[in-house]
């Protein structure tokens, strides 16, 4: 595709996302419901279509786990319709007076939600995601250029089918939702800063760096999770073993899922022999520093490994002389998004958690649990490991944005600075 | 200044700030006046280094508006200072629950605020912005990395050491405010994104996209104010001319005041020649499209016209057929900062504060309104113009982020998907 068209879906998806701003609720969830309807209507077509894509993906021998990602079926197809009428069951996110004050009378300020606008979302090869992404920003009010994994392209097409199918029949406009289908589309979209509001890129650290070089339009990475357990002194081995085979090993391939253990010193004999068998059991590879090794027997780990997620069935280790040791190892090689603290000791716990300076700080925990739906937000549009706008798993609410509406009886700042009338601020009840 | 020591300043201040976040609000309050304290003390070198500034300035023939900025004396010092003790006042941005929820019994998730962490923030020559903007960051536990305007250098340098000498003497941490001296400093910076957390440029529209384009850091930019004026076919039209007036020439250079009138034709043969008669008594020059110079006498507007902040005696003025397209006008050429309509028709009014996508949407009152102390929240650091994080005037909350703290009882995702206990998502009380 030529840069021409993506300029012209970008000006189109803004056109389209002023319009849906003003969307009324009940029109947002007919139509969620109405695309749950399109893709139960167009399943047949939307399976024949991923069935050529896992057909593709085996002949290019792809590996076992992106194939059963890939894969689309009457099981994912449920769990999907099943989404979309959860989602259109929750309050809508726009509209809220989140602040209301009187500036002076008859002068009144209200801050209230409303869309971001437009926004561009680069996915992987999971075709549900498709769905997850455009519904939650349906349900927001947002405009969406998506762009998926290249293996799920044919199954991707026809779930669009359905999702344009599905909101045009109830009403939504044009525009609305828009997929991209090449890299050159991708690097096209990011110089649309006029039109596109905010990119979401999901995808590997360098991915992630690489968009946030390349546009002048804000970036909410989903990057790397290199996660970390800390096993403080005063732990409780037994559920310490636990959750630590919880978060390194429950599933591997997660970015909630953790890369390196912390050891205090103080329990590290005990613990160490503990959790080397669970994790062995589990076939999980152990790269130890000098002192872990004194007390286990396992690889040598390098530098390297406290800056890698392995995403794999291998845990680095470090045993540290203090919980601020701890604290420093993670802000210097985590990746900001989950790290947890076990723990018997609320003064530590509450240490871990004001200065771990990441978007998901856990005590006691799993760091499986660094996920949207298990926060209560239903779904998610990503993990954000940024600092600014949104962090941790992000939901509806890091879909909106507020702009501050003020209402007056003919006030003017000459009439201010005369005296003829004075500021009050008095905060005022969020209900309208 | 070479590359190196930019980088070891923004790795001093990751320091500080992570330190900074776990500080107590008394340290940060007793900081605060110790600030207001060292400036009384240090006022007769600070009055003496802005001398030599002006004099520097005036020999080089700045504009008078620059130098009347530029300077700094005892009564801007005592307004300096009302600020640092009215904001040691203001309740603690810090540690607020925004949200708490039960995830299952013992497994309890708070999203609580935090700092940004480390802030670059390129400011123009006014050297009471330097007091503002550190005061800001560190009420609100942010390290900050500073370069003002060249022509204010020696004024800024010694409001520094007056802030420095006072927050270290109240047990601040070195290095959480630092000084840039140069577009170099101010390059090198740009590169920092393992350190900084967020870039605030106050200036120009293309400087602002300068900054986005050569950084992957977050920016939030405040940038140009083209804002409007719509009059509507209802509207009051003797306080429409006030308005208007007041949101034109009641200051010409800042970027609150309007740059555009637009006006329904409804109204425009009554209203176009009572605002032309007052607009010309504060000496505004009328730049007019067609039907507006069939009404009044003016100099044509070019579609560049639409296009510019003038920040200056001239206002542009456009005739439109309906709120609809007025609505477009604004969206198209506006710079998403502060829109007002003037109206008697509430409904109009409505459409027009959802759909004009700014960051401000007034009602009958004036543009200048845009504005942190206006607003109630004591100062600002800008006026964003973006939509993500924050938008219109950024204080205190706007320089806080959140974080996610789950507290646990030894709760795992494969205990979790065995049964063994249950997601209860019950919403708790912020109050801890």
């Amino acid at each position: 595709m030529t840069a021409e068209p993506i300029r012209s879906m970008a000006f189109a998806a803004r056109q389209a996302g002023i319009l849906l701003s003003a969307s009324s609720i009940d029109l947002r969830n007919a139509a969620l419901l109405s695309i749950a309807d399109a893709i139960r209507r167009r399943l047949p077509e939307i399976i024949e279509a991923n069935e050529r894509d896992v057909a593709k993906a085996e002949a290019e021998h792809l590996s076992a786990p992106l194939i059963s990602r890939l894969h689309f079926g009457e099981q994912k197809a449920s769990r999907v319709i099943d989404g979309l009428k959860a989602l259109a069951l929750l309050p809508d996110p726009l509209n809220r007076v989140q602040y209301a004050s009187e500036l002076a009378e008859g002068l009144t300020l209200y801050r209230t939600t409303c869309p971001i606008g437009v926004i561009g979302i680069v996915f992987e090869s999971r075709p549900d995601a498709l769905v997850q992404i455009s519904s939650l920003c349906l349900k927001s009010g947002n405009a969406v250029l998506l762009k998926g994994g290249r293996e799920a392209m044919e199954t991707n097409e026809a779930l669009q089918q359905a999702i344009l199918e599905g909101t045009l029949h109830a009403g939504i406009p044009e525009g609305w939702s828009q997929l991209l289908h090449t890299r050159q589309d991708v690097d096209e979209m990011l110089k649309q800063d006029d039109c596109i509001d905010l990119i979401i890129p999901r995808g590997s650290n360098a991915f992630v760096h690489h968009i946030m070089q390349n546009s002048a339009i804000p970036v909410l990475g989903h990057s790397e999770g290199i996660c970390h357990v800390y096993v403080d002194a005063s732990a409780d081995i037994p559920e310490a073993v636990r959750i630590t085979v919880d978060s390194k090993a429950q599933n591997l391939s997660v970015c909630n899922a953790a890369e390196t253990l912390l050891v205090h010193a103080a329990c590290a004999d005990v613990f160490l022999p503990a959790v080397a068998v669970a994790l062995r059991e589990r076939g999980v590879e152990l790269r130890g520093d000098k002192r872990t090794r004194a007390l286990i027997d396992c690889v040598p780990a390098t530098e390297e490994d406290w800056h890698t997620e392995y995403l794999d069935a291998i845990l680095s280790i470090k045993v540290v002389d203090s919980l601020e040791e701890a604290i420093t190892h993670i802000n210097k090689y985590g990746s900001r998004h989950t790290d947890s603290i076990l723990s018997q000791d609320d003064a530590a716990i509450e240490q871990f958690m004001t200065l771990v300076d990441s978007a998901d700080v856990f005590a006691n925990c799993s760091t499986r649990f660094s996920d949207g739906f298990i926060f209560g937000f239903g779904a998610e549009v990503g993990i954000a490991t940024g600092k600014i706008h949104a962090r941790g798993p992000m939901g509806l609410e890091g879909l909106c944005t507020y702009k501050y509406k003020l209402y007056g009886h003919g006030q003017t700042m000459a009439d201010l600075n005369a005296g003829k009338f004075s500021l009050t601020h008095r905060k005022l009840d969020t209900e309208r």
